[in-house]
């Protein structure tokens, strides 16, 4: 089930000898509207693409992307990131987005992402996750069946 | 009250004479977000411009824009949009948005808007809006306080 | 090669029986990114689906997405959009865009496209390119190598 | 010149004693656009308000958004983001988004940005931007005119 992600190397190519296992990984394409007039993908919209790998990565888990509040009555919401942009990404690239699960806690995570193409790791971030209630917005613990879930 | 907008001739140039007044006009700066590698406004952007205006003629009405869900339980909706998309707008440009109201029914209005910079008009549409409840998406009559002040 | 599509029928249901056949057709989940606080996906994201669509279809034809304007100096613009906006999507759906190109002239060519899901058709459009000189935004025509793909 | 800033005491209020400069300061409104499903502002989407900001502050310094790139060939990046989301932003506040320059070097310089309204601080923000040539993106000096400009 582990899927895995090389590491860049000093002189910015992947080194192909030191993989390392992702928590999960999917494929999204630049269009037109990810980009701005300086002719690369505007610098928000990596956010964007680490958003959709975290909700497809939930899909995966085998849930609909409505059921944490559905179902549990909680969100999750980014606390804090901290994102490098190292290469730009162009119209047309296919991204692969990887999730890497850092640091699992009983209200919040934090997952480790990279966005990389053919050209080697474009944007690498670390993304602090809390799980709130869905309508006051307090802190919740995650449901201990999706807690599990994570920690596979 | 009224402010008054200029019509576009047949040449493309913003006909002096002949003006029409205008329920609503605002102003809205073209940011890099705007923008794709074509190096023009993306052409779904312009739809944001003619909602953020309709957002502060509502406002300029009186209404926080939270008040038609919170206060009566409605939402504004768009039902149908026709675009023309006649010249592109920049990086920087500072357009004009105008709202003319041309129709306004029980639980509907239809609003004719323009986007234009000093180079012209440079996108029309029109757009007609529903009245729905906001929980079931069901068709509500406009609240007849809300319909004066659309009236003036 | 060709796809099908179903029409909606007077009831809004789609009738199975009518198919016609569609040039491309693509499947595009709605994350977070394209929903608003109404709850829905916000209007004007419905027009970024179909120009995703019709990039896939060019890609779906061989070409890469930057061609058009490395290879012959051109971009395809959006002059004209009409949208019907039937019924909401929600987060998580997963939608089918459908492109059907109804008029294809010598520097421009206009489109039906249909955004779908498991609930029926939610937004149609009629949806017109034109042909531009990617530098000086004149018009241009299509490179007939290009015109023949759309006809097969 | 200079406007000034609240800092955000231990209690989560602002402490209205300990004022600091910034750099510039401006409001933006927050829109449908803006927002998602969970009823607040999506997290990507504060970094479009940071950039606004950025965008307006070279505008008060007297140079057009298109200036760096036609008349010196060069465009600013984010190379390093890092972001503090404590309070979420709703739809129809007006957002205060501040910025100070910590660090101005040859070719890079350092921003703190602070996105507020009237229940306090929102997101606060660390951003690195770099100086690149805008057609190679290569590292390129800031011009001297516009790095006396930032330092006023």
């Amino acid at each position: 089930m582990k899927q895995y992600s090389t590491i860049e190397g000093a002189d910015g190519q992947p080194k192909k000898l030191s993989i390392i296992p992702v928590d999960f990984s999917a494929e999204y394409r630049v269009y037109y509207e990810d980009t701005d007039v300086a002719g690369v993908v505007y610098h928000a919209n990596y956010l964007k693409f680490m958003e959709r790998a975290r909700t497809d990565w939930l899909i995966g888990l085998g849930y609909h992307p409505q059921q944490p509040a559905n179902s549990w009555g909680i969100i999750f919401t980014v606390r804090f990131a901290a994102l490098d942009f190292k290469k730009p990404a162009y119209l047309g690239d296919s991204l692969s987005v990887s999730i890497n699960l850092v640091t699992l806690l009983g209200a919040s995570l934090e997952v480790q992402q990279q966005i990389s193409c053919d050209r080697g790791i474009l944007v690498s971030g670390k993304i602090r996750i809390a799980c709130l209630d869905s309508e006051r917005f307090t802190v919740r613990r995650i449901p201990i069946e999706l807690r599990n879930r994570f920690k596979r």
